[in-house]
């Protein structure tokens, strides 16, 4: 039997529930492909620094790196918020994202037809929409040097960050957007703001240049401007977005909410080579944590991503896809996505439900 | 009687229209209360690019700079948009910003009761919108430095930004917005990106030590990613935003697309003293130019908040104000944001209807 080891990092808040949840289902819809997945549990964010001073400690990472994918539950919370930058939950992430060279971040957003009225957009407008949002992850203003504090001309304090691209960095992004595309419906929107900054110039060139290597690909530009508007306007529109870090970021929560239930969206980091990293794109919600709330789906089904892009188990992924569809369909519901006429249910019990179906 | 200099700058595509109706019922609204209006057109954008050679020329900044205030319509046009950098349309915009000095760029963002259903949110959602962005307009990362085309360690191509904010440069900004909530409803969201970025740790810094100058504004504190999100989940959450160069630029254009009528969009953008700029939130619509076709009404209330912001004339920006309401009551619309049961009209009507209203 093909076997994999999986890092799972449970985290903070709801972390632990959903990963728990996660397990469970990943572990059945493996057995039931003849796939054997092993676990090792470690410690990643708040409750790393509390346990250990560090939001990533080197045997997380070590760990990490020597597994075959690596299952991320949320990080976070109000109480080390106003931690200093190295002593934060999302430094931790940063790190473990440059760590495993996870460059690639695809996020979908789609408005699934049980859910369209869970959209504060129209349904005419929400209905239908599926997006991809393929947002580069390690480079960029998080990750650009110089940054820092300094003082100015004036001896004014001041704080700045480097937004910077490299030709290779710009290629590879682009290169698996153009592959997703092609997956996809064949539409792909590269986003920058090559009216202003010579980064995005930079991008829209090389990203301009590639198109020639993707004959079947209708590539188009936009401002991250326009496009911050035409997901609210006319969502439909898109059917794979590309940008940098910080435009990624922005979209594709934006987009993300646009699907209404951002308690079911999943994403995967996958890098050249080595382990990817899947995680739900909501937060740790501290204030619903252990009291079995929470909605497991988007982690489930980045378990799914897990299989498909991490692990090359197509056939497992799908059967948890199909798992969850089945289990809306049958009406349950946790609280962020209920409404009436279906079955409220907890995050334990949603899991039972989608591995009875699994 | 008094008497200001107003420079018009008609720009590109439905600019030339849009700012000549404007400029009527600008004449009107101040002649109606006792202010005389003198105004001189200059060249800016393409148009100016194609009959001078540069976006922006010295004169165009020169006659901007001794007037009282000045009134932009658009600029850009698919025709410029692949010339270099320093002779696109947006680069003289961007000068005419520094060189005007107006670092605060106000973008209201308000759902009217006779348009509400051009929202694509769902009328429950859009209903009661009222949202001004106060944007920082002359620093950060659009105008910070080193910024270029470089070459990295392994001879690859790269390009590179900087985005950069000095502390009085983020108190002037927040001060303005302090005080803008404060003639609003009392409250200020700050948006940054704080959890990664050293620029926007010094920006939270220095708005959480401004709070204490405005006891009565209730100030919060918001990721841009969760901006992002939250302007589409519940805009009405939102009263007053103060954020960077290229948040602000993001966010207010997703919130002017939540009201579903950015034709009817507005911006003033002052400094600490010399003319305001004042301008429509929309771009030049090359497609529909010199057709009569476009929504005058941006720029009519942008007239507005110049009386308002660039000269202290409440008492006719009000009237004009009124006068647009008065107009849609009646029933007037235009293309954009026409419905059944509503009367279409172009350009020129729509602003004879507001000047007999005025
Ligand atoms: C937690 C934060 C550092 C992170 C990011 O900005 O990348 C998050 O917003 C995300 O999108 O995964
Ligand atoms: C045209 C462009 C340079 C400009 C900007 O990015 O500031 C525009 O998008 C705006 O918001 O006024």
């Amino acid at each position: 039997a093909r076997s994999y080891n999986i890092t799972l990092l449970p985290g903070d808040g709801i972390g632990p529930e959903v990963v728990a949840v996660a397990k469970d289902v990943l572990s059945l819809a493996g057995a039931l492909e003849g796939v054997e997945l092993r676990f090792q549990e470690k410690l990643m964010g708040g409750s790393a620094l509390d346990a250990t001073g560090v939001p990533l400690p080197d045997e997380t990472l070590a760990a990490a790196r020597d597994s075959d994918a690596v299952l991320l539950g949320a990080i976070g919370g109000y109480k080390w918020d106003n931690n200093e930058k190295h002593l934060k939950p999302e430094t931790g992430l940063l790190h473990l994202r440059a760590g495993l060279r996870v460059f690639a971040n695809l996020r979908p957003a789609a408005v699934l037809p049980q859910l369209v009225d869970a959209s504060t957009l129209k349904k005419e407008v929400a209905e239908g929409v599926d997006i991809m949002v393929v947002r580069e992850l390690t480079g960029g203003i998080y990750f650009g040097k110089p940054r820092g504090f300094g003082t100015n001309g004036n001896g004014e304090e001041t704080g700045f960050n480097t937004e910077v691209y490299a030709a290779s960095e710009i290629d590879r992004i682009a290169r698996v957007a153009f592959e997703v595309a092609r997956k996809r419906r064949g539409k792909l929107c590269s986003v920058d703001k090559a009216n202003v900054l010579e980064a995005s110039m930079l991008w829209r060139r090389r990203v301009t240049a590639l198109a020639s290597e993707f004959p079947g690909i209708e590539l188009s530009h936009m401002y991250v401007d326009n496009a911050a508007m035409q997901l609210v306007r006319n969502p439909k529109q898109f059917d794979t977005i590309v940008t940098n870090n910080i435009f990624g970021d922005i979209l594709s929560d934006e987009a993300s909410m646009i699907t209404g239930s951002i308690g079911m969206l999943p994403s995967a980091s996958v890098g050249e080579s080595g382990p990817g990293l899947f995680e739900p794109i909501h937060g740790s919600a501290p204030d619903i944590a252990g009291q079995d709330k929470a909605n497991p789906l988007a982690t489930i089904l980045s378990a799914a991503m897990l299989l498909r892009y991490g692990l090359g188990e197509e056939n497992a992924a799908k059967r948890i896809e199909a798992a969850v569809t089945e289990t809306l369909n049958q009406g349950f519901r946790t609280g962020d996505i209920y409404s009436p006429g279906t079955t409220l249910v907890g995050c334990k019990r949603m899991g039972e439900e989608v591995l009875k179906t699994v």
